[in-house]
């Protein structure tokens, strides 16, 4: 019996703070880990800019809201929980997914949490647990499911390695490079072919 | 943050093996761990008694297909979902679940499995892990979630008792009277609003 662990952002939907970025015209909320590989100061300089731009929770919430999943992913996910268990494994925030969920029809999603003070500001943010992917697949595989993790970045790999299976989805070169061990697909049509084989399905 | 452990039959559905035995006319399948506490010598029983009546596992998946969730189950989880996380775990078997997961929108779901033997009859069944239920209350509080759980019957108290809030739906009279410690509902509407409360939602 299999459990399929995804990493949301790039997998079933455009990354979110990119899409902020875009939105408010913050250039410098596009810097992610690649950028800023401390993970705690990259947050506390989003949490800054928002702040200096007088963007509250509300304004991130509209934007967010007019997302659109990733063309195809709403059939892929309906497909994947017909044949297998799912679970969403985000290092986003539950503030920030809510829309986005409702659009995946609510699969089980473990996420983070922000802080908001009383204007409505974002003033921190609250990580669920640490390690979280690589604990949820701990999880399942100690629980006697197969795991099969589908990330595209660095803060999935540790996922993928705790798998039975892992994939890449759309990774960018340097991932590519340097984990040569994991399968990339590119698109659902061949992510498709390449679970179902993992599931023995047709 | 809240996962919200839900019990399955009793809950959502009606109980699956009784709705077997009316369905098939064979009176014993309606026999539970109350009448017979040793839960291998049950399963052996009903795969005994199957294979008498010359019942297969299709006859039996075309039964299930038929059933309908209980009344107002499917709004009550598309609510559900859309305030909290939500898991299902159930010591039934993945083989009887899917058309009613389905109906329900495919939740996360933890069940056990069943071999069919090369006639499509029932031959043996599989446990997922022992103390599946509690198992699974562990790993979300380990994860930093608050759970609530929720059950109706004596395999359910385990979990409820893992729980930060255990919460009996429609359960016998004799459950009621032996685990006092835990609230008990009769209908989604009053559940909501206990689950409100909880979640603090209004």
């Amino acid at each position: 019996m299999f459990v399929v662990c995804f990493d949301l952002e790039g997998v079933f939907t455009p990354e979110i703070w990119i899409t902020v970025a875009e939105a408010t015209g913050i250039d410098e909320l596009k810097i992610t880990t690649r950028e800023e590989p401390n993970y705690d100061k990259l947050m506390k300089k989003r949490i800054e800019l928002l702040r200096l731009n007088k963007i509250n929770l509300k304004d991130i919430q509209t934007i967010i809201s007019k997302m659109e999943l990733l063309p195809g992913a709403e059939e892929f996910m309906g497909w994947i929980r017909s044949v297998a268990q799912v679970a969403v494994i985000t290092d986003n925030y539950k503030e920030f997914l809510m829309p986005l969920l409702k659009k995946l029809g609510f699969p089980l999603c473990f996420h983070h949490q922000l802080e908001v003070d009383e204007n409505g500001m974002i003033s921190n943010y609250h990580l669920t647990t640490k390690d979280m992917k690589k604990k949820a697949v701990q999880f399942f595989r100690d629980m006697n499911y197969k795991v099969i993790a589908v990330g595209d970045s660095y803060n999935d790999i540790d996922m993928l390695k705790e798998a039975e299976h892992g994939i890449l989805f759309k990774p960018p070169q340097n991932v590519i490079d340097e984990f040569p061990e994991f399968p990339v697909v590119n698109n659902y049509s061949d992510f498709k072919v390449i679970l179902s084989n993992h599931l023995r399905i047709s």
